[in-house]
């Protein structure tokens, strides 16, 4: 009955586990969580919809239900996080364990896909991902991409970046597209001044990355993307996963490669 | 009964046609062709199979007969290309418009997949290719990447250098792996010095073509390598078509996605 994800969610739930989630349950789908009040989910979802590579939507509750069942049949996601940020007007109210007292009959679940199921997929393929093997937070930016707005749900594209060499571009491209639940295909290569990045050392979230002469940029649509938007629309209150503590769901990664 | 291939074959055949074939029979496929005596034929074979992506077979002919029944129901490969290149012992002999009075019973001939199938797709896939809208030929260089030997075939490869903006380079990815019999996936993308090529403006065969500032150079593996590699084998006798001058096949071009 009991699975690594099941476990994992237990120890989460207990408050064994309290930091990030990354290496918990190796295989299993990880996702970026956003908790809205019902009369912002139909402007979010068309948000998603209209934002696809960057809001690969893995699943949306019932309103007022904290179960997924689609992902995982014991979540409670009311406590199956290590931490949440509580965003009231946009601003960063509170950074709690648990919202059982937060919780509201009108809150609906987006689970959104992450990229640690795509970088499992490429690191299977042979391909050396530096942040992970330094044991960094992946390298993100701000670009000047707009998102297809939607209701009060608009702003800029973020990005993660891994430098790669050449022909391990190729493949991470091949690979990759074949996760669209996960952000998919890359969104840029090797010209980051054309996506509004001026100096790649000057990034907007996670840890800096060397580029070396024989690698190119490469630049995926951001799960952050989501949360930067939800933020900026300021809406009286909304619940995101503090960064780095994912919901680890029942899915397995390779379960998503659509071909 | 006939098809624009099997008349387009036909007009080359009688003499009606002489010149490229590109542009001829829309939607089929045109092959590369090597043919070479049975001495030989098991070497370059080992060849194609080590090098897949500069020599995607699609068709490799018995022994002495001038039939291709796989690739086509009535060709007769001494008589159905505009025009040949016969090399002695690696050195341009001849450039004839058919070879049925050098045919011998030993010959093999050997179709290897074109890039004009792949450009297809790439067109129809809504990416410009800027040497198709100038009608010229694409720009090919040699690099210092090695082919894999087998026998007498050795040397380096040649690529074909297509220059694309970054979304469009991702795209042009996805839809060439689908066409792994006619080249498929590009070998390298934007830092041409570490593939040997110093200077773009120095290219080897093809006409050059501009490279814009939001511009990466795409590099695939190049028909013209086993060419190339048969040329310098220095062997006795062999045939190949003239550059340009294909044969057309009953395949469909879309017919060769593999995905």
């Amino acid at each position: 009955m009991t699975s690594p994800a099941s476990e994992a969610r237990l120890r989460v739930r207990l408050g064994e586990h309290s930091g990030h989630t990354g290496g918990l349950a190796p295989g299993y789908v990880q996702a970026n969580l956003v908790i809205l009040p019902e009369a912002y989910v139909a402007d979010f979802l068309r948000f998603c919809q209209g934002n696809p590579q960057a809001c690969p939507l893995l699943a949306v509750s019932e309103p007022g239900d904290p179960a997924l069942p689609r992902v995982g049949s014991d979540i409670d996601i009311r406590t199956d996080l290590p931490r949440y940020r509580v965003w009231r007007n946009g601003v960063l109210a509170a950074e709690p364990t648990e919202i059982q007292a937060l919780w509201r009959d009108d809150f609906v679940s987006f689970l959104i896909g992450c990229s640690f199921s795509f970088e499992q997929a490429l690191i299977e393929g042979g391909i050396s991902l530096r942040h992970v093997e330094q044991g960094r937070n992946v390298a993100m930016y701000r670009t000047s991409i707009a998102t297809q707005p939607a209701g009060p749900f608009r702003g800029s594209l973020v990005v993660s970046m891994r430098p790669l060499r050449p022909s391990d571009v190729i493949r991470a491209i091949q690979i990759t597209s074949r996760f669209p639940a996960v952000h998919g295909a890359p969104v840029h290569i090797g010209k980051p001044e054309l996506i509004g990045i001026d100096d790649l050392a000057l990034l907007d979230y996670g840890d800096a990355v060397e580029i070396r002469d024989d690698e190119l940029p490469v630049f995926w649509a951001c799960g952050v993307t989501p949360q930067s938007v939800v933020q900026e629309a300021k809406i009286p209150l909304c619940i995101t996963h503090s960064p780095g503590c994912l919901l680890i769901t029942d899915l397995k990664n390779t379960h998503l490669a659509s071909l």
